[in-house]
């Protein structure tokens, strides 16, 4: 293939990047099967003696023949779809095309609906970030503060970032389908749409009780310090002091506010669920790889055969490493949001709490937060653990066929760390996990620390009398 | 072996994975030496030419063949009888057949004796952890309910994963025999059955002394607290007071929760000494070859000794895989459970004892419960240890006999992990426990703090008069 | 080449190391096309038959034509050049012939204006040690002695660490261009002068902002404490106890040391900026090599392509090796400084403060000094990512023409552990970054426990009463 | 070789491992030109034909060779012997003929004087270690008390382990100088003698001094509390309370008690000596297989230069495993007792000074510990540090002449963890400094927050009229 500047019309190089190339032959092939490509080739070759060749027209027909093609029920793009409508309501993702029958319908769009709705929400966190940071100007730093400025800096940055996201949405799912084409052999993940619809519900759920419960824990503290029943709702909306020293109270405003609140926190809980998918999908494709290298543990087969597995290895290798830098952002983001409010919660634990019911509601928040970002944490590290398993198969190959393919396969797996990272400040993997826990450990330290120094004498003026007053 | 769909009566499928069916025919010519199977075989090979073979009178020739086998007395499935005997004693690996001559009479069976023990014995931690979780509701969180909450929860998650383990006992000890057939040509460690059965005296009477001494601790203050001495046994019984806000006191159910405690208290030092024995006789298999290997280094050999050393190394590196898997939760629940406990007891020495007795119980208990710790640590480290020794060797291997072999099994040498490890959390190396050794001491700093906060004022008031008041 | 102490004039041996060696051939092929070596070249052949060799005269000859040569406008040696001057302004890295047209002008000289500076500010910095240890004799320890000490003295071992730099600065920089020669078909990166300059500019405009406002809370204290506004300027001078316990006070010596104050604290910005600079110069070249690279990613290309790209890469290895040599006690020293005033003013944050303006300054300081840090460990972790990059395309490399080349590149990209370090103590990469955060914590914990144990109380009775008695 | 077991009497056996039949035919032809040695073989070639070999003979013959070798001046054995006198007066390492011409003459003796002196000193350690429980039993934990179960628990360990180390270390001299020989092309590194001596020199005066700095504290604390000038030494040996509870006071007790803590206090300083010097040696070794191989960086070599190299790295590499096995021990020992003693000390850095002369003698003794610790770290780091070199010359091998040997000796160079060890539970590298320096900030939160909760409030009730009456 040195002479590669000259014109072949087999092997039109209207896909860019080397790793596409490398998909191409099998994945045209593949289109071979659904389309009318035949015809139009026979045509091709015929005119390919006698006159010049039309790109922009072959381009064309080949674009129609592959719009016509419908993925498969069980390939990520068309499983994925309940999450990224859920997604979508959040306010994340602004992508269309997310319901058509391949990749090649998505399409970020600068003049779309849903993007409009995605740049309301971040002039929303706009504001809300300015609203807090007045507030601290004015008030001086405490922890609920800071826990705001977090909270709400972090809505902003993850609005941003998925406006991001979703131009590059379309090309990376591309790949995506290129790979699931490649290894079409190895078939869909038969479950896969039910399992992605099944996560959803579950995390819809808890989400929902979760937001009833801090919805709950700050009624009962309203209840608490109204003197009659009528000013629940106002006392409620109070306990955002925040917002209200600056914008005189109003019905309105409050319902506008909550709602953007009860947003804000659906869009936390999905991208995590956003990143379980994207790794549970990814690690199924390792593991199907897995299940036929078992299978042909120790048994004697041609070297092609450990070239073959190689090269679908390698292709995972690179989707890992695209899917990696797509995904990072979030997992940093995700990481530090969660463990934040880990040591957050962790430190409110300290606190009284004035009823059974507040303790009950604190006990499911934070089991929910520190189970959810276990469940992230294990499905994410799940990759590099099925990365890692054709080695056992390789090291097993019988020496009457071990060459120099099951050599570069085994020197791959080695040696190329699969994993999604936070933006390569740290792996996701099982070891990985011990390290944040003892982290947390750590930061809890410093910040009952700071909460001692700070505060002169620890938590046992935090009664209920002056707790009102600080709330009013 | 491409063609492995057509029918090769001498290569039988009855057995699934790859790494058993590189064993099997080693261990099958091994068998003949044992066995009527030649004139088995004979007749069979007549029949295969006129009549189809019939699969099931072969299966079954072969598996009473294989029930004839009297297995080696230092065998690890005879050597390790004794130490079973005493774990289902204790309500442990409910499996049957664990005194018969080899492993293919072990089998679970969800209807025995021995099974319906355990699960009585699971019955009995629920009643405990439901107690406890009444008491924590009841009276709020203190280390003492905490504490209590780990052990009996633990002891809970202990009995329900030995149940699943005695499911996966024959499969890992048939894996284990088949390795010790392949490797017969080294023999067995001569004294492993003494061995263990030293292993198991110690720590039974290690583990009775320190029970006696936590019973004695509990009597001590129980007299301590006793205004006359007719009411000790009371006052002993009711350190427990989390059973008895909800039970009425009666000495029959005393006595019984007394035999219960007394159990779970044996059954986490047999978990230990489990994890110790299957280490130490792995380690042993790897020091076998080790001084086979150390024995030729420098000298030339034929490629086909390092391949046959490469080989027998792989079969113990996957052996050390499949022991993982299988041990893997039982390590994590084991140095969770010490690890703890050692934190908790650190806390405890800062309380004032009462009397030199008591201090001379919680020296011994502690000494006790950190040396088990440290020697669980060393004994699964030298597994890591051991796996690495042959690097040596294989890198003063003469250039004269230098090959593919040597080249290959150096790199599994150095690629490797091979390590018992905490479900894949962490690796049990040496290194690790300096990490532990630290990560004490940072919990240690974590703990006090919490303490501190939590009581306001430190241990001071932990005088005398207000323990008694507490206690009852 | 094993007959290498025969006489061979196209290879003389003037310059000694084989790194250097290996550079040779095409970088001589490059020089005959600026120069008259041609004519040269022929006579010497000629007489070579019938004369010995005037080794002296070639090497003057040689050299004469080395120094006709013009950088490129986009050369290290070139771009550099405002840095260098700033650096020099403040009394660093007394190197001569910065500005001139190649590397070979380069010289230091122990007898020079720029040296003498240097060394006067060596001086300065020995007097201010000398005054502060006086001070911690007769007024015990303190945060704020201890800060100066640590200052003061790390500002003495940067100027005396950089003489020793500038010695070594010629050789560095001529590796370099000859790594430039080399590396000719690549280009020089388009806009390498205009980077430089602008990041100079920043990091000028924000250090001058950070010395304004660190003169602003000076000022702002001592306004708080003076009773008329006469004497404010003394009063900040007073700032600077440490001083004029020793030195009566005079205006004139005043103004000396808050010149000398003023290079010291300009002095610290800059070596963040030559380790920023030097770093992304690095990065550039490994870049260039990896866009090339990744252009052929899938492609089947003959060994000698891969043996070149392999030959350049271990080129730029080498030179990452000279340069970590050359700059790792520079990295270690920024570093420690960073991460001690780092810890030092998160210490402060714990004090209240005097009034609105101060708070803006503190956080100004501490949010710019927090941002150089993390630019600088940035940028120096570009490093090790971008020479991880190859990885990815030698996996990818057809089976067709894989071969030792192809492996030996993998090998080296694999293992060799490219990036700058601390003396060797620590690399600087991205998971490094998160290990030093973590750090912060653990010692600002360690420096809050000393503060509450050394005052006995914590930081309520820092009071602005106090504070002006403390200062005067 | 595979026919290893006929007779050959050119390759008698009588050194069993492989290590070091590999390096005994250079080592023969080296006997032969210092020896008489050609004779005999003449004789014995003759014999052979004729009658049976004598072994005895033959045995005793090559002896009486051996011992007639004179070792270098530069050899370790030679050069390590002022040390070794050192330390034998300290009661370490009691192996009879460190003074001889070679190391033949190495023995332990259970029946010498040097070595009932070291168990004169063992049996006294555990005196100490005695009367320190006793105390510990009577009156309490405390910091005092457990500082002198450290130190003379550490201490009887330690005579108790040399004891053991003289065993062996005639077997590791021996096998140091097989690799002298093995390398003699190299040379003797040509100041080793002298740098032994000074190194002993400097750290026996700066021990002397340590010695009398802490000497001079307990006066300074006698002085302080005695009356009347004349029982100062009295009160000086009092502040040994520990055992002056148990045994009368008497002046010649006093004396000696104060000579033991002399040795013991000496001990302790040569074994970290001993750990630099033999690091240092090994160093040295690495240096000069570097400096050959830097030499002939970039240049094209025949395929026996690569095994050659390799092979003299695989003995170095072998004899640091050895080393390492020798003296692990001694380094767990030596960083446990630097670590605890500098957090110790640390701690007592809070208490008030009585003077500004016990300051100076705090500070010293500080300085002199923390940096000892340094410098017995950073010379064993450096064994790593050389070890890894070769690398970077590998890495630069010409593609003409790479092959098998390049290969193997490159991936034993990046594979071979080659350092000294604790005990395999850590590596000493440039890298675990860091670690160490974390760990100790760590331990030191630790140990303030015990302190702390010990003694209910800190230590302002430290003051100079309560210490006296501690003390007496």
């Amino acid at each position: 293939m040195s002479d590669e500047n000259t014109f072949r019309p087999k092997d039109r190089n209207f896909i860019e990047s080397g790793y596409k190339q490398q998909l191409k032959q099998s994945s045209l092939t593949d289109l071979l099967v659904h389309s009318n490509y035949n015809t139009l080739s026979l045509r091709e070759n015929k005119r390919n003696i006698d006159e010049p060749v039309n790109y922009v027209r072959i381009k064309a027909l080949e674009e129609s023949i592959r719009r016509d093609i419908i993925s498969d029920k069980n390939s990520l793009h068309r499983a994925i779809t309940p999450l990224l409508i859920l997604m979508q309501m959040s306010g994340l993702l602004p992508v269309q095309g997310i319901r058509r029958q391949n990749t090649s319908y998505l399409v970020f769009n600068w003049f779309s609906w849903i993007l409009a709705y995605s740049i309301i929400l971040v002039g929303s966190s706009v504001l809300m970030v300015s609203l807090v940071v007045c507030n601290l100007y004015s008030n001086g730093l405490s922890y609920e503060v800071i826990g705001d400025l977090l909270f709400h800096g972090g809505t902003l940055i993850m609005y941003t970032l998925f406006i991001h996201l979703a131009r590059e949405w379309p090309k990376v799912m591309e790949k995506w389908e290129l790979m699931e084409r490649e290894m079409k052999q190895y078939g869909y993940p038969s479950n896969m749409a039910f399992r992605i619809k099944m996560f959803s519900c579950i995390i819809l759920i808890l989400s929902t009780i979760e937001h009833l419960a801090s919805i709950l824990t700050g009624v009962l503290k309203a209840i608490h310090c109204s003197s009659d029943g009528l000013d629940i709702f106002k006392h409620y909306i109070f306990t955002w002091k925040t917002f209200f020293t600056y914008i005189n109270y109003s019905f309105a405003v409050a319902v506008i506010l909550k709602f953007f609140d009860c947003l804000y926190s659906f869009a936390w809980n999905f991208i995590d669920l956003l990143i379980i998918i994207l790794a549970c999908a990814l690690t199924d494709k390792f593991k199907q790889l897995n299940q036929k290298l078992a299978s042909v543990r120790g048994k004697v087969l041609p070297s092609v055969y450990w070239r073959k597995s190689r090269e679908t290895y390698n292709i995972l290798a690179s989707l890992t490493h695209d899917f990696d830098e797509f995904l990072s952002p979030v997992i940093l983001l995700s990481f530090g949001h969660n463990l934040y409010f880990i040591c957050y919660q962790l430190l409110n634990s300290l606190k009284p709490m004035l009823s059974p019911w507040e303790a009950l509601c604190f006990a499911f928040l934070f089991t929910y937060l520190v189970g959810r970002t276990c469940v992230v944490s294990l499905y994410v590290a799940s990759i590099n653990d099925q990365s890692k398993k054709p080695k056992a198969v390789l090291f097993s190959v019988p020496a009457e066929c071990y060459g120099v393919e099951v050599e570069r396969f085994l020197m791959q797996v080695m040696s190329d760390e699969l994993s999604f990272t936070g933006c390569n400040f740290f792996s996701v993997t099982r070891t990985f996990m011990l390290t944040v826990a003892g982290t947390i450990v750590t930061y809890e330290i410093v910040l009952i620390q700071f909460n001692n120094v700070a505060s002169g004498v620890p938590n046992q003026n935090n009664t209920i009398t002056n707790y009102c007053s600080k709330l009013l």
